[in-house]
């Protein structure tokens, strides 16, 4: 009981922290300045205009999902914390939140000759939040005296592949980043499709 | 009990952002300049003048509101969780975290020519946020096996309609708005006051 | 069970509402500008200055937090909820996220000669939020179906007496604002020290 | 039962503002203007340049992360709450949700000659942090009708010496942010990392 509370606890402030990150990306959707607008036209154009916001907002929306779901896939499989889990989950978290950040630079900058190292910056984060993941569930699988009694073997060699497999492959976005700017960002879409895919099917 | 505590970190993670999307339409309000404000009167008069923010702001906060009510309707009917509800989910919080934005639009073209293409922007949001009220409750009925084993074809069938009828409204709003804004905006609060009261008759 | 779920739902989104709503009173406190800071005497000066919006941000604080010890009192007297008791809380909640603007406005006009507005805004929110209390109540306890069994009709009579008391007192502090701004602050002030130790009371 | 369920809404509540005041901290990250960058070396030297935010950043981050492994360790052995509970969590509360204020003052500061200031007033909101650490376990203890029957005295005077210890410490660093604003964080920060540690042991 105690201990079913102690999960519960880390479980709600971490969905805390994922469910502000994901909203306050919105708060950073640029506005268009009633200054230059003089007409309906105008104001189109200038929403038109912000199309590199938009979809900054809804990759970073979609990948911080991805990041809840895996989040809550993990926590399934634990039944009690321990300070090596929570500093594991607080360095993730950290990274979470931060995600709203190279967001933003990604929408001021993906149309300007800056493209690369706003792209290489947002890449640079995710290799961070891969390992945040890898250490998370290393911390929480080793000795196994975290999991439930019927977190079988295969289960912990399934997420230790699949999260190991996306450290070379952000790192190749990061490298990919300074010479294409929109291959970089093409290579964690892709990425973000096989995790939401992987995780369905475990799910099953 | 597993799958018990599925549904209920799905709809905190949900509550979290339509509690955060709905206290930050309040960062929204424009906030008078201490420049411009020599007495009481002046303050006074820059608080009145700002009157089409307020109402934005209340207009917004009752949608969000309908469809946090909406949303806890439909989550009373399910008793599991799914890939493709966690993804149809993510799709309408992603539309709920945006509504700020458009709602900062009316706010500050309302009053000036180019208040058409702020309110088509805003129906136009309902018309993705509608769709994908659609597809939730689409993805959570169709096989029935994520509903719980007490809900009966009548419920399905009363929110599949109800929804459904939500989108023409929308459009009408949407085409509407370009010829006026007032009009537009007042169609999308005769549709919340009709859902309002709907989900009304259908709780008792 | 089903009943005991839907109440938690509504209490964690107006936790949410309360919470995100008390910390963004942060967010308003004014941050000195580099380029008028010249050295560490400089940025004390500029620091200390800031008291009214100090002052206010820790008034606001506590005005929400006493909210939020009242909301969860109401809630422990109620078993089921009902469209009635939503829409009542969705307009009390309305009201707490609006808060942080007429805080930000006395942070802003404390010290100028506008203050009296700026507190007037204020009392009148306070006159708002008196009344969704009492409407709050009001619908929670009419018929009484939707308050637990034990709840005694001394309880009903203790929370309607308290809250329509706060009515005519925050009337006048609204009227004594356009004369004194100090003075209608401080009626604020003694209210809500008063129904922090008549909650306190009740709760023995 | 009823008992149960308000540790839950006050841990809820408080699980809200450390995971709001947590997240709201890579708000007051800066972000390069577009109108200086002109190309990707301009905005790699723009990004590498604010290493003293990014350092504030994580810095306040770990520093409300171990407040809330705290804040979760004192109410593991709280059962009941009363008022006396409520008052002082609220007040550690608004002091959780002021971090991001002056951890912005040191992000912008520490780099000028304002920075002893700037790290003063940081040193100076964990003193009075840890005044309300001390305050709420005082609370909580006095006369342990509110704490959980298995808690042993040890336990009770672990928690009074590991917070009274932390008071000398911070106004050492207060009275050091006057001569080296880089030793007074340095105090602050091993300050965090021994918590972190003597948590650890007794959670074992």
């Amino acid at each position: 009981m105690s201990v079913e509370k102690e999960t519960i606890r880390i479980e709600a402030f971490s969905d805390g922290v994922f469910s502000i990150a994901i909203t306050l990306l919105a708060l950073e959707l640029p506005f268009p300045r009633i200054e230059h607008i003089r007409d309906n036209k105008a104001l189109t154009d200038a929403f038109l205009h912000n199309w590199p916001s938009y979809l900054a907002f809804v990759l970073s929306f979609f990948s911080i999902l991805i990041m809840w779901i895996n989040h809550h896939a993990i926590f399934k499989h634990i039944h009690k914390t321990s300070s090596g889990i929570m500093f594991a989950n607080g360095f993730m978290l950290l990274l979470v939140a931060a995600v709203p950040y190279p967001t933003s630079l990604i929408a001021e900058y993906f149309n300007s000759p800056a493209a690369n190292s706003a792209v290489a910056v947002y890449a640079g984060l995710f290799i961070l939040i891969n390992i945040s993941y890898n250490g998370l569930w290393y911390t929480a699988s080793k000795d196994r005296h975290c999991l439930k009694a019927d977190v079988n073997e295969a289960t912990v060699r399934f997420f230790r592949r699949v999260y190991l497999l996306g450290f070379p492959a952000y790192v190749v976005a990061f490298i990919v980043a300074f010479f294409s700017a929109a291959l970089s960002l093409a290579i964690c879409m892709v990425l973000w499709i096989y995790w939401a895919l992987s995780i369905r099917k475990f799910n099953r």
